[in-house]
């Protein structure tokens, strides 16, 4: 842990907060952990488990003595929160995040905590589970967390960060806000999105035809829509604060899918072929570990 | 299994070949099991493993006292099989095969076998895996297996296969071969073709923007493209045998999702939640239990 940082304010409770704390408890028992949840019953939880030191329901609270404030709530309220805390936190706090967009939530950060040490950040981590009693010390055990500092940030804010999650067993890589935004929208939002509208699409195929099509999934729907059980509210927020690369990057998989529908209709068989190798090549070489989600 | 079968040949030795045979040894030890594969290295290992009380590499040498004949070969090559087969089957042997597309393939039998009698059948179940060493007595146990028999097709007949699937450990269910392939469709060729052409997406944005993505990929984009690693010959094939009903299908998941996007496009944050908690509460209902792959 990277010496200057004694007291965290971890500001949302559920699976990434909740899983940060223990995370940070193992790595260091000496730090002052505080937690806040707006829920009543995660807060109970909370205490019950002993993730943190102290548990309020008021963010303002937690965050007067903490060297670094980590926002672990929906990006869908982080503005909400990062108002009601600008006006508490110590000027030589840094201010870090876990949201899954990053131009977003950095602009909003920048603007409605002005003058704070902002570092934002992106454990790309997560489950289709949520809520604190789904956490775990491991959730970020060989992850990647990605920082997207501004060019003014300074270095040794970025490199607190930075060892911070290196402590919790991540593995840190940086880069703007805009390449994280592309990246994030390859790997996990688009396919979340084209997750979610493929069990829309059977759904509506199986009300139109009136037989049983469900029914019949196997093994393969159901980890190609497994992402699509995931929390919806949570989603939504992502999909809006990430908008504009999540429509530039969704046209290229439809412009790749209808290229392989064309190859069918024409039924170019080497063609398809070509694709499906270069495809299956690229795919067996991933993964060759296990994995947790990304939001 | 049905009083009439002793003899069933297995015409492909892959995994839902070897998986027939081991699953059929169990149910019922008396039976008399042979086996062909193009492949040598397949027809040594079947032997090594005594999948089948006997093993030959030319397809008329294993039917000829068949009373059931299985085609598990890929629909690809199912056609010249069919043909070379067709002067040595026996008249009251039934045939039926394990294709994933069933109205090009029912036709293709009717045609290549006149006066056969014939059962198209589809378990509905796999593995990303291939080859007669990754196949399970218990593949299909708990599993589907859609049988598409034309309405002159004998009901006993139908029946005799149905009860074969059944001691396999499958549930069966008859439909239509249009139905099935529009099933089929839905549930697993247009999911593995939107898998293939993520994948495709994610390394064109990779080699376009210069930088890592794939990398970052986490638990959700390695079950999303799970699918893709599977084989690319058999894909290709499937493709091309359900061409109608996948075109169809795909054009739903993209109005689908098309649908989706204009909604996040007009960042109309209640409709967009709607449509993505509709989606998960029916992702949510299904797969309590596991489930092996379909084709």
């Amino acid at each position: 842990m990277a010496q200057r940082i004694n007291t965290i304010a971890i500001i949302g409770l559920g699976l990434i907060g909740s899983s940060i704390a223990r995370a940070a408890r193992l790595a260091d028992p000496s730090l002052c952990l505080k937690g806040y949840d707006a829920s009543a019953e995660v807060c109970d939880v909370a205490r019950r488990l002993k993730l943190v030191d102290e548990v309020r329901q008021l963010p303002e609270e937690v965050v007067r003595d903490a060297d670094l404030v980590i926002l672990c709530v929906p990006v869908g309220i982080m503005e909400e929160i990062a108002c009601s805390i600008t006006a508490s936190v110590s000027a030589s706090a840094i201010i870090t995040d876990v949201g899954s967009s990053k131009t977003w939530v950095g602009r909003m950060l920048r603007t409605s905590m002005p003058g704070a040490r902002i570092v934002p950040a992106h454990p790309v981590a997560g489950s289709e589970q949520s809520g604190p009693l789904a956490g775990s010390p491991d959730l970020f055990r060989g992850r990647w967390c990605i920082l997207t500092p501004e060019t003014c940030t300074e270095a040794s804010d970025t490199e607190a960060v930075s060892s911070f999650w290196q402590a919790l067993g991540a593995k840190v890589a940086i880069m703007t806000a805009e390449q994280h935004d592309l990246v994030l929208a390859g790997i996990s939002h688009v396919p979340h999105l084209l997750a979610f509208s493929a069990v829309a699409a059977v759904i509506e195929l199986e009300n139109e035809q009136g037989y049983p099509i469900f029914e019949f999934a196997a093994g393969g729907f159901r980890d190609f829509t497994r992402i699509a059980a995931a929390n919806p509210q949570v989603w939504r927020d992502i999909f809006i604060s990430n908008k504009a690369a999540i429509l530039e990057v969704s046209s290229r998989f439809r412009t790749a899918a209808e290229r392989l529908e064309g190859l069918l209709l024409a039924e170019d068989d080497h063609a398809i072929l070509k694709e499906l190798m270069a495809a299956q090549e690229a795919r067996s070489g991933m993964f060759l570990g296990g994995g947790s989600d990304a939001q």
